[in-house]
């Protein structure tokens, strides 16, 4: 299968763009070669790398504005976990449908998901017929941990990766995560577990362990290039410090940190430590949607705001994080657009209003546009976004509807 | 003329809708009047109050994108002061409309507007060419204001009232404010003027008065329930106390607030002292669009993460900010669907991904829907768009192709 993407606008500049199976065989100012599908944008498209969405719990699209404006604790405890114990892998399987239906809508062509362990299963399926990219994470906890040591590890397929997922260190006993460590190791797993949320999850490990999270972490030898961390609010210097040597990559989750006035992340300090940041929604349930467009703009103005600079989290640095970095901590080449990469790929509608006019085409991805920007959508190769439109959409929202019943 | 919206959702309850001439005439389950049009939304579609944007320079979109990540100073004296200075009566003209196409599409049918007063007429041109309810600022600072006093004040037409609009303390003399204020004492008019939106504005003020802004203003007698003051970023209690007993509104900025690095507005405390606050996106060079989807989500979010309070600027309430409360402000019955009301409206496509699944509709709307999620607007009884469709988009784009050309 091959396709040729011809007049598109890369990098401001008009480009031709062949992808023969699932990767980006040739760019050229003209290319000629036949394809199976010659797609002409004739300059009324730009072309952008796929977002990678770093840190997903994607049928949290079920519980969407089941629980808001209130603390945390409450908010999991009386609301999300009771709620999530009615789910099951069929449940599993068809809001994570209703997510990747909207994350695709939004230009999302790689998630880093994490979700209930039995409804792995349903996660894989749903993923596999919507043609997404996704690193699926083995949820493992104190709860779950004898099951999960029980089972076998599903083989890759072209479109996922396995990973192993403790949830967090308050959840996750030192014997389940040295286990998770170890399979890690052995199965050369990435690792991708919530840290430092909150402001209690830190003074509990003190009280706890008597260290802070990082160093309670770091001295059971758990920390190395394969960890991808999502929150890593409440962090310091030394902290930091740890994850650079150890090669660890943070997961920024600025709509989720906010919604539940978790803290804000230390993006500049974090950036100048060289540590790579990725970007991510976190589930729908605090957030409330999946869409990366939101999450850059909301990403950028919150550091901007909080360092009192607005050199902050620029836009250029804020793309980056949402795409290239995130190809980077999970192992994939995706993110950028460069023969030889993944052929994860999304067209821009450059008539979108707020297009106008365009002095500089990354700030008006950043800082003026919305999801509905993007018309197609192609994935390892294949399209699986065309004009906005995606097979089944109505069926998805029919279930989840039904589904969404027994919550109330 | 007259208008029946039949089978829409009006607060989670199907209702029928009856708008005679510019107004909201009858409200019920079923209304059989005939009317000249009948509009049948067969519970697909939901029905709001237009938002109001209380404090826009619109035709600032032409200046959308042209200076980002920059701090302040840098910004509007290198970059826009300068670009703004080639900026003639057509441009605004054309700019003000490219940002009304803008606004009508996320669902906005009312502002409150400043920008050049030499494109005054420019502006009001294109507020009633595009038919959107505004209260239309007569811009003053010391560098005008020998003009602007000689200027004799334009009658107010069905869709515009006019305003004065003194620009800031830093940029209006004493002289230049007290004859604002009086001229605003003669005409009854509402006076629009930034306030305290930097803290520099305030050093700068205590510098040179001797005392904070709202001091300041207060000593002169400037204020009253007339004003409505942008920003109002750096206020004290004692100064918050002042605004309050003088019935003064004030607009809470949040994406321009955090784009410029300004800081954050105390919406919390302001909230609880019973001053009247309402939403605004400032211009689109420092946002970058015009979107009051974005304005609601991103002001909540920033409000619980600075206050590390999940519970601060509920949906319910942000909602109201950015309708019921710029009507209160601006003088207007508007931004509430009552009859009696003006027919400001406008229809919710129910069939968005992000409205799937729906526990809360107030919640859908802030937290996960964009403007996208307009269909129809109707202002001051007229349909101003229908299924996302407004006449002349295309010329609009292309004369601001040509126009931004001279900035470049």
């Amino acid at each position: 299968m091959s396709i040729l993407i011809k007049n598109v606008i890369l990098e401001n500049q008009k480009k031709d763009i062949l992808i023969e199976e699932n990767k980006i065989k040739k760019i050229d100012d003209q290319i000629n070669d036949s394809a199976d599908e010659v797609i002409d944008v004739k300059r009324e498209k730009a072309i952008l790398p796929g977002f990678v969405n770093a840190h997903t719990h994607v049928a949290m699209t079920l519980l969407r504005g089941y629980a808001d404006d209130l603390p945390l604790n409450e908010w999991l405890f009386d609301k999300i976990f009771p709620a999530e114990a009615k789910i099951n892998n069929e449940d599993v399987y068809w809001g994570t449908k209703l997510a990747l239906i909207e994350m695709i809508k939004s230009g999302t062509t790689f998630i880093n998901e994490m979700y209930l362990f039995r409804g792995l299963e349903g996660s894989a399926r749903a993923i596999e017929e919507m043609g997404i990219r996704a690193i699926l994470g083995i949820c493992v906890d104190d709860f779950n941990f004898d099951q999960v040591k029980k089972f076998e590890l599903p083989l890759n397929t072209d479109l996922i990766d396995y990973c192993i997922a403790p949830h967090a260190i308050y959840t996750a006993s030192e014997e389940t995560l040295r286990w998770a460590k170890d399979f890690s190791d052995k199965n050369n797993l990435l690792i991708h577990m919530h840290l430092s949320e909150t402001q209690k999850e830190v003074s509990d490990s003190i009280e706890k362990y008597g260290k802070r999270p990082v160093n309670y972490l770091a001295d059971m030898g758990f920390l190395n290039d394969k960890c991808v961390f999502a929150h890593s609010v409440w962090l310091n210097n030394e902290e930091l410090e740890i994850l650079k040597e150890n090669g660890c990559s943070l997961i920024y989750n600025p709509c989720s940190n906010m919604k539940l006035a978790s803290g804000v992340f230390r993006f500049d300090d974090i950036r100048k430590k060289g540590i790579n940041i990725c970007l991510g929604t976190d589930g729908a349930a605090s957030n409330n949607n999946l869409d990366m467009f939101d999450e850059m703009k909301i990403g950028s103005l919150l550091q901007k705001v909080n360092n009192i600079d607005p050199e902050s989290a620029k836009a250029e640095d804020i793309l980056k994080v949402a795409t290239e970095n995130g190809g980077k901590a999970l192992g994939k080449k995706t993110g950028k657009i460069e023969e030889g990469y993944l052929a994860d790929l999304i067209l821009i509608d450059l008539k979108q209003t707020y297009f106008n006019p365009c002095y500089n085409f990354i700030s008006s991805i950043v800082y003026a546009s919305k999801g509905d920007c993007v018309s197609d959508v192609i994935c390892n190769g294949k399209i699986i976004m065309r004009d906005r439109k995606i097979k089944g959409e109505e069926e998805v929202y029919e279930k989840v509807k039904e589904i969404s019943k027994k919550f109330n």
